[in-house]
């Protein structure tokens, strides 16, 4: 048998070699996946390290970069808080902050529980986005062990001097919103929470290549979103303010559709954001998936990891060129093989082993790195639908057909563009605490990108960065084939 | 006139050749070195940034590092905890937390104020110990604006989870104690607190030595240490731990000498720390520093950052061959000129710029690094002390005079000595989670300090760290003279 190729591109010939159908590929695929990833964070000892950024030219450079050079570094930060800025990383330094209670599709993980994923996002913040970040998962429980919002608040009000901005990540409904909201509001750096704005940011660039595509404008589509967590109760209102209609939409949380008969959701004054939603969508108060699907021109799913949770028949009874997003991570809630048999017209995931890939990835790293470049305040809902448009045109200029409504992590090109156009939205909304030509903006992003990457080359070609023996790879391929046979 | 050598070792030169005395040229250094800091911290938009430390062959892998791969990685954590050291960057990782209140010689700098020296922190942590570190500064002030430990306390408990040690660093007086008991009790990583236990441990290391030399007992020493912070009151229990006897021991404060009369302190709960040493020291309830001086042996000064707080007369009235540490950052005080002047024997400042530094900068990185090495819960007074052996044997091992008591930075050989030496202590009192030998221990740190440096040095080759420009060094350079001229 070939070997696997260490790029990972020969996946699917080789388990096609190895007898398996397509179903039985797409389960082995996350298998090996998982596999490969636990032995390879154990070879690595995780993934993130912290390195210099500036020189020493023999010992006394401590004496410059420590004591007693530094006092003026102190006292002119004391004098006037903004320099921390340009004196220190902050200007480029991210918080990824997350208590664990939901990470990605695994649910309450633990506090450590969440490190994978968080140093996964600095490393692809940095590759991508040429931004630092620090992955801090954290113990947000009260003396009572309840997961309390409050703490997160606390915690990261405490951290913001030294931070250029905050990314929440992975924590649970409904501490999530007056987390999010809250912060957002006290804070007086950027708020980013990726599994909300994020998401979608992400999801509504890939919308509006869809519509391009199917050619039908955005106030005029009906639109189902099943599941309604942080990201999808985002997404709707991120729609609305992009000119979608709410009252063409229908959203379903595990307890059915929102619509003003929920009192569960009115009663819980954590749930306010669901509660907007349920008065502004749904006026009809359609209760079933099944009436909600007939004639819908769009479903969003963000639910459970299951590629079970969405039926066919749902799809089979939508309009004319149906669009389906199906994102739970890891595993769709359909996968896009079903979908496209069930009449999908263009089918999104979450996975990048899928056409159409819906992928945070393209997202927070040039929105964080754009907020950064000009040391904006905040991030606005429209800097999120600016980074959307910016993603979307990026693609339509270089071609979008049905399975390429986006563009993939290896168009590098987009970074730079979405950082600009985020920094420039900036100060248009006098957010920006630093002023810059797009021009400038993108040429800083660009370097800042390239020379992150080019570290990280260089470090693998000079052994700084081991690399993994083939026996690592081809032992998570046999247990992924052995598992599925 | 000769250029400045990027290596800085040729300023005295130069001074010289500018005209300067021996007074003028001290002074000029100190200007040249905070000059030269502002500006290459400005040149470089502070020193740390954050890497990968695993490889990326393509884009791929970006679904082993995070989704869907990463999936196991959240769960195999969750599952059990402790398989976050080996999955997660945590076990090399610190947590550098200051809430800014006292910077070095600068008292309370504002909270991003001590970034610049938490940041050098993290610097020196990985140049000279191979251990990852995140500069926190953070806002610890309640609602009342007060610094308040039970905030920092708080937050430290709440990050615990992803780190594998804390260095609390440059808290300010009686919160430090408060913070670094409770957290030292409460957390199950070692905290560590390098104004507290990390003076001390350096201290005690030069105090060995220096002891050696004049050949005086530990036991027998009359010891005046003048200041009562959280270094000085932690050097003196360290002392009495290591074999000093308390009951020679005077100490000072700002408002006298420490004794059973002191009712103030014994008003104060939050200065327990200093009312256990006012029962335990200066039994005849010496009061002044003329009179505590006299036939005094040692000196231990760590109080104001001015060069006429220690009065020469009071060297001139101590016992023979009179040893004195006058510590403070970053001017001590008293200038090693003229305590020598004044009789002393062996001269110790925290300067580098000066013979006999003593340094925290070669305690923390060793120290650490064997503590996370073991993935040990605490790290206890006798781990600072066999550090402080470990230290003094080092030196004596490649000889030691009354000019050179201690190791410098550049023996970069007693990191990994100290590392493996502290990590014994913490099996040997069942802190260890993890066991090694001592030569396992040594090889892994040796190792891990060796790339780190590697890296850094070849980053510089390859420019990924600039060079500076001449000019920087030139102006820092003539602005100094122009100042003390």
């Amino acid at each position: 048998m070939e070997k696997i190729h260490y790029t990972l591109d020969n996946l699917d010939e080789l388990f096609y070699e190895s007898g398996l159908n397509s179903e039985q590929t797409a389960r082995a695929k996350t298998i090996f996946l998982k596999r490969l990833s636990y032995d390879a964070h154990k070879f690595y000892n995780g993934k993130m390290q912290t390195v210099p950024k500036a020189a020493v030219f023999g010992f006394n450079w401590f004496n410059v970069w420590y004591t007693p050079g530094v006092s003026m570094v102190s006292t002119t930060i004391r004098d006037n808080n903004l320099e921390s800025y340009a004196l220190s990383n902050r200007g480029n330094l991210v918080a990824v902050v997350s208590d664990s209670t939901r990470v990605l599709g695994d649910g309450n993980c633990t506090p450590p529980g969440g490190l994978g994923v968080m140093e996964g996002k600095a490393f692809l913040m940095k590759y991508l986005g040429g931004v630092d970040a620090n992955a801090l998962c954290i113990d947000g429980r009260n003396e009572k062990g309840e997961h309390d919002p409050d703490k997160i608040i606390d915690f990261v009000k405490m951290l913001q001097p030294g931070f250029g901005a905050v990314n929440l990540e992975d924590i649970s409904q409904p501490n999530c919103y007056k987390v999010l909201d809250t912060l957002r509001e006290e804070c007086d750096i950027p708020v980013w929470h990726d599994d909300a704005q994020g998401t979608a940011s992400v999801t509504l660039a890939g919308l509006f290549n869809a519509l391009k595509l199917v050619d039908k404008p955005i106030s005029e589509v009906k639109i189902v979103l099943y599941g309604a967590g942080a990201s999808n109760t985002t997404i709707a209102r991120i729609i609305h303010q992009a000119g979608g209609d709410p009252e063409k939409m229908i959203i379903f949380d595990s307890s059915g559709s929102l619509n003003t008969d929920r009192d569960d959701i009115k009663a819980d004054q954590r749930y306010y954001r669901k509660w907007e939603l349920c008065l502004s969508t749904n006026p009809k108060k359609i209760r079933t998936m099944e009436e909600a699907m007939l004639g819908a021109d769009v479903l969003i799913a963000l639910s459970k990891s299951d590629p079970n949770t969405i039926k066919p028949q749902w799809i089979k009874s939508m309009a004319q060129k149906p669009v389906v997003f199906a994102c739970a991570n890891p595993v769709p809630e359909i996968y896009p093989y079903k979908a496209k048999e069930a009449g999908a017209y263009i089918v999104a995931t979450g996975r990048g082993d899928f056409p159409n890939q819906v992928n945070n990835s393209l997202g927070f790293p040039g929105i964080l790195k754009g907020a950064l470049l000009v040391r904006s305040r905040k991030i606005s809902d429209e800097m999120a639908i600016v980074a959307a448009k910016s993603l979307a045109d990026f693609a339509e200029k270089r071609g979008i057909h049905p399975d390429n409504i986006i563009p993939t992590m290896e168009e590098t090109g987009v970074f730079p563009c979405e950082a600009a156009d985020v920094a420039m939205q900036a100060m248009k909304e006098d957010l920006a605490r630093e002023s810059l030509t797009r021009d400038e903006a993108y040429t800083l992003a660009e370097n800042g990108i390239r020379e992150s990457r080019d570290l990280v080359h260089m470090m693998l070609k000079e052994n700084f960065i081991k690399t993994p023996p083939q026996e690592m790879l081809q032992s998570a391929f046999d247990w992924a084939v052995e598992q599925v046979k």
